[in-house]
């Protein structure tokens, strides 16, 4: 059973956003009905920023919300400013609310003399002053080690599989495929979720925009179904996507859901998927801004700040939020 | 062109061993050329630790060689005292190399309330003193990111490959097989290196030893072809290898090769391998030390010492030892 | 005049034990009147501890009992390993309670190239997680200064005292005998505490095992006494007491009581001891777990729980806790 | 007597270049005769930066030379994936090489709740793996201590000064004026060593491009003079010098010289000083990039690469390199 | 509008002193309302310090006030010492409160081979357990960047100028002197909130005791005016006031006010600037204490004890305190 | 058999004295062969020190010695700043050479709410950039674990050893007695050194100057011998040296030594102690410098400079100076 939870008295807290996503962190704070504290930006001739918060943050809790988009390296240091500023005001709680973190990407080195840049931004982020951290849908769950903080490395996973539950799953005739044997696991746990078969693509990645699948072990796997639901922790370019509709459409796949938690969606991404006629959604969050005239009629967003809301509020009153991590 | 290495000078280093594997410490010195000095140990009643270091380290490079084999805690606990001595006593740089690191599998948090206990124990060897780590085949390449000091992730997939091509390796007809997808990654990158098929089992843990595989979709991977390498990072109790093993026969495999780079091989789990019929040979390596007694006839250990040893005096030599990487 | 102290409300708290004594740590909740929650452990095949917290502790004020009793290694490890989920977990106060600390007997360097493992384990508990510690019986006062965080270093001299007070002590004919003068300090504490002589004997150890004493020195202090007691913090093979007993005797003395905090009593200690005929009493504390088995009836188990809950709840209710500690 | 400088041997030393400025970089190597090493940068699809080294820098001494010029978040971010890759690859010394270190403007807390984000970038170069800076012209001297690391504050004035005396001083009727009374001291320093008269404006900042003098009190400093050269750290936008040289003519100068360590002259900075006709030169040095094209006939810059190769060649030799400070 | 402050709760907190300013302390904890903890102080024969404070710490937010007045060594060790200790005994916070913190004048490196000493302070103090600062008019604003720790450069400014308005100032005739134009920026801070004009003396240090002004450069700023408010952070010895005295009087002063925050007066300052006759006025403070047989009809002491005391209160109730910082 | 050692190359290294015992530091430079470079130092009119080093110490082995002698807190900022300067100004190694370390008496908690000041002075030390210390006979060998860095615990007591063995000594009629039963250990391993038996007393401090001994206890174990050698780390006021002297001579000694390691020998303690005319010899070391004026005939100072110079020698030969230690 679970316990009642006191509100947030906004006499505790102080909510800011940097300019990466202000309507989600506008969103975030009214789920949990606090004000957005204003937050003051600026850029000297030089190029330097400058910021101010437009809030005392002595003794209170205080969040920064800011999602790692482009321009990433703008956005990582607003928010290394943002959190030295509350920790030099004396803020006595300073919890970093990273919805999309870009750089979890760069988890390993897969080359020599490469940076895991995932572990360097975690150790920033401390060095800065975060003392909590939150995110979404980490590219591998190890990068959770990289953090020297607590944190809470929240899914998205439970919004698609309601979502689609809500407009009903055919499960003998659907697979759940993963672009790449790395994301299998997650797909896997989706696909149970959901109660289907699973998939996974091999993909030698040749660059960053060009990647070669496998192509008779994935047509050994998807055989026989006829709806495939490509499942992803981001889409950015959205070529990994395209190339995979062609493959299984190939193979016999005659509907395709895309899928991602990170709508980066760059360049003609969106409309490069939406012009697939067998593809006939494309379901991702709003860890991401995306811009009204990027959005196309197959496009669907769902908020995720009802998720972070509900593990702020949780935090809040000392409850477990298991639940609504990636394992659970 | 290689350039030539110059040979470790002994005078400049001191290299030592934990309890945990003496054998494959000697084997690394010998391929150096120097000498691994004694180190005493002992055990007060109260089953407190004690620890000597055999020669003076004032100044010089230590080595210490530990394999985090049963029984675990102790081998921890030794290494963390070795390298609080080497600090403590002055040395001047301090190489703990673990040839065999247990605790990589315990990478993330699926689980609530959990311990990362990979990222606990690198914080712990640098808290201890460590300055430089060298280690192989960890269970995710993620694992690389925990550390904080320089650490050097080897591989002995050339070993594997070396051995079964002087073999001869029937192309069209064999399939190196991952007994769990999430290690289809390096089972891909040793199936490319073979030049034969990938594919990759799913496997649902039910405890530690029962598990349990996606059947229909592994007999959709391997049929058609005879021969399949299993190729994981490590094999305990055997479990998975035999009712893998199982399955492979059933969907029409006819000879099987397992391999592994850490051979735990605990309780009869050499033997209940051996007894499969179809099971040729079990490949592995002497990160764990594995007692004459339980060596079988399919079985054939592979030596790291000269991978450890080249590593070594190329670091000594400030040259580039990525081609000996995971990655390579 | 004694405040008042306000009673631990359980939603502030989870308490936890680990494996190495969790009759005391249910004893010390039980004085706090508090819930001891679950913990689960298990091992992986390959030897690894696997450990999961039973209750949420975000926010919360975490106790872990553990006394560092044998298997020393396990239990140290595994307490890290608890540190670390509570950190990482988000708990607002990690305290270690460690009854037994085995390891501050390794507090100095009396051998070159040995390990100060006292202060070792001191930073690894900080760098796992600990903000504050309780313990007892320090080998030496000094220890104290090896850790970084706050620390309580308790006693259970009092207890002894109360004890051998109620019994009634015979001032004139009774020495206080410090096993060795390393221990005099102490021993002196109690002595004075009880109103009598001390006495120390000069002990020359041959090994872990193997103690040879100066005897004329010996003789010198206690002659013309007939009744002794042995003060020493910790028990384990009882070779010291067995001889030092057999010399008291030969000295004149003719009803010993041998006292310590941490009775480990390994081997065939306590038959050793009991076997003893001058040798009364050996009153010790549940520092340590002494199995029913072991128990003779010449031994007296006095509970350090109500020290250990006195000092939490004053803790909890920011009272000093001086006088509960060895100085006092 | 100057000790004779032992060249650098290539073998020691990695010389690597960031975006920001890599002609500096390759003039400073030459001055050292020493190769720059290859970087490869990229960009993946989410804007994240991807950096290899392109030399092996294991046991090496490693130079990594970065202006923070715009984009200054691209440059920060880039230099500190350098100083990591540098790090986890065994680097034996890692040097950053900051010529322009933009945020040193940074420096103060002058109103609430913003951030000394110089010092925040200090801790960041130190978390990311930094061991020793050099860097020009500080915009306060006190900047300094804001790093935890060995640092050296190298100066341009020397070339300035040189420059000058080249062409010939009229020291009667020549004023120095610090542009705003904060950089009064330097300009105090570069007047006493060209032997001539100091002034100070005093500004009052409207905002980051908008500025106010104090007329009278810089009529009754500048009256009786002719020649007035202003002096200042860097100039972006130009706005003061252009209302600074209208304030001075106003007063009777009749011919105006502008130096600056650091010519960012952004937008049509460069436009509207030249078009002054007062004006006779601009005096700058290479620390920031100026394109060919924004290059006017007024505009001298003087090179800082002997003066960096001449700190790194003395530190390689041990030696002192103070004369080549601010406060020499 | 200014929210209501909740009086401190003498239960939440610990005041002590150090033996620089025992005065000053009751003061601020008099504003409070709050006690003023005892501390014994002693010193061992071998000139060793001994500390105890006289109220348990436990759980407390704790306040140590002391100066760094002379012996300055003394007193920094005292202070260090004391921070340890509320540590050390489980403090909840520990706020140092350095009303005169000396080495802030070490704050930069203007010789090799010298010490940033403000930095190193700074360091040693969060080395010793401060977990927050509150210090007065540093002697440059950089110095705040010193601090790892949240810190609050308060302003005495305020009360001088309340304290010469309410005499009345004539603005047309009066000047406000910077001795240094190092002080300038300070210096024009106070003459825009008097309505005056401002100037700055240019000093050159001969050494400690001994500087030399540019005196035509004085004289051209002063010219015209008849009153003069010298305005300083510190006055020691008072030979710049004296000298700077006689150079205002021969450029045509006749009523001079010394203003300087901290009050050393050592040896005959007092005595030599009293002497004066055109010195009307020497305003301070009360950082640092100055016995009453020193104190001279023109000296007037202001205290900063509601300064800090309304810190400290706005502190405990989570409220800005930017209006009391010296930018403000 | 020993190796042959190097003599230090002058070019490597820079020896510096603080003002505590710059004839000391002479010495050990003079063993070594290498110049003491001069330090300035002096303190400007607020107390603050100014301390500049004068010699560059870029990339060389520092060694600075220092006492902490009265003024023991002068000295300690002095140390520290000598230390903040070396790695400011990129020393490669820093050496902290204390030969008499006062504050390793405050090493533990005996009162509530005191300081380990010995853990604090060691914390301080590595903050400020000490990389290695060597010190001597610390008043406890626990001290050793409060430092993080390599520290060398040197001994005095072969020096003492070899003075009396050279003067002869009568085995049966002399007995070393330890002042306190705390120092027993030392002074029992002296003995053993000797061949003579070991008592000791049992002091009950009232106060830092006075003290009351077990006088039953120690008549027990003197009576019989007319011989005495007080030995002990350190002597002050002499107060115990002078009260156990006419406890020694009311038991039956008729000649005594006096041995100190550090002679403090405060105000008048040379003349209370010469002045007993059972005292025969005061033996002690130059840890603390002795004015000629205080020594008197009975006086006999002992060197060290070639205890710490063959330590210095030794470590950067590489080599062990385990037998240069306490417990040697």
């Amino acid at each position: 059973m679970r316990e009642t939870l006191r509100p947030i008295d906004p006499k505790d807290v102080r909510f800011f956003s940097g300019q990466s996503h202000p309507i989600l962190a506008e969103a975030i704070a009214g789920y949990l009905n606090i004000p957005l504290s204003s937050t003051h930006f600026t850029r000297f001739s030089n190029d330097n920023l400058y910021i101010q918060l437009g809030a005392s943050v002595r003794g209170r809790i205080v969040f920064i919300v800011q999602s790692l988009t482009p321009p990433v390296s703008d956005h990582i240091i607003e928010l290394l400013m943002m959190l030295d500023i509350a920790r030099g005001a004396g803020a006595h709680e300073i919890h970093a609310i990273i919805p999309y973190f870009s750089y979890a990407r760069s988890d390993k080195k897969d080359a020599p003399r490469i940076s895991i840049t995932a572990r360097l931004i975690a150790d920033l982020l401390q060095t800065a002053g975060a003392t909590h951290l939150m995110t979404m849908t980490l590219h591998s769950p190890q990068v959770h080690g990289f953090f020297s903080i607590p944190t809470d490395p929240l899914t998205a996973r439970h919004l698609f599989v309601r979502y689609l539950a809500d407009q009903g799953v055919d499960r003998q005739r659907t697979v759940v495929v993963a672009p790449d044997v790395g994301r299998a696991k997650p797909a896997a746990r989706f696909a149970a979720q959901l109660g289907v078969q699973v998939a996974a693509a091999y993909k030698d990645r040749i660059s960053d925009k060009n990647v070669k699948f496998n192509e008779p072990l994935l047509e050994r796997q998807v055989q026989g179904y006829t709806r495939a639901i490509i499942y992803d922790d981001e889409i950015a370019t959205g070529t990994t996507v395209v190339e995979l509709c062609s493959l299984l459409v190939k193979f016999g796949i005659r509907d395709v859901i895309a899928i991602c938690t990170h709508g980066l969606f760059t360049e003609q991404a969106l409309d490069n998927i939406t012009v697939i006629p067998e593809l006939s959604q494309i379901i991702t969050t709003d860890t991401v801004p995306i811009p009204p005239e990027k959005q196309t009629g197959k496009l669907r967003i769902l908020s995720v700040a009802p998720v972070f809301g509900e593990a702020i509020l949780r935090n809040y009153n000392r409850q477990s939020i298991g639940d609504l991590f990636s394992f659970s």
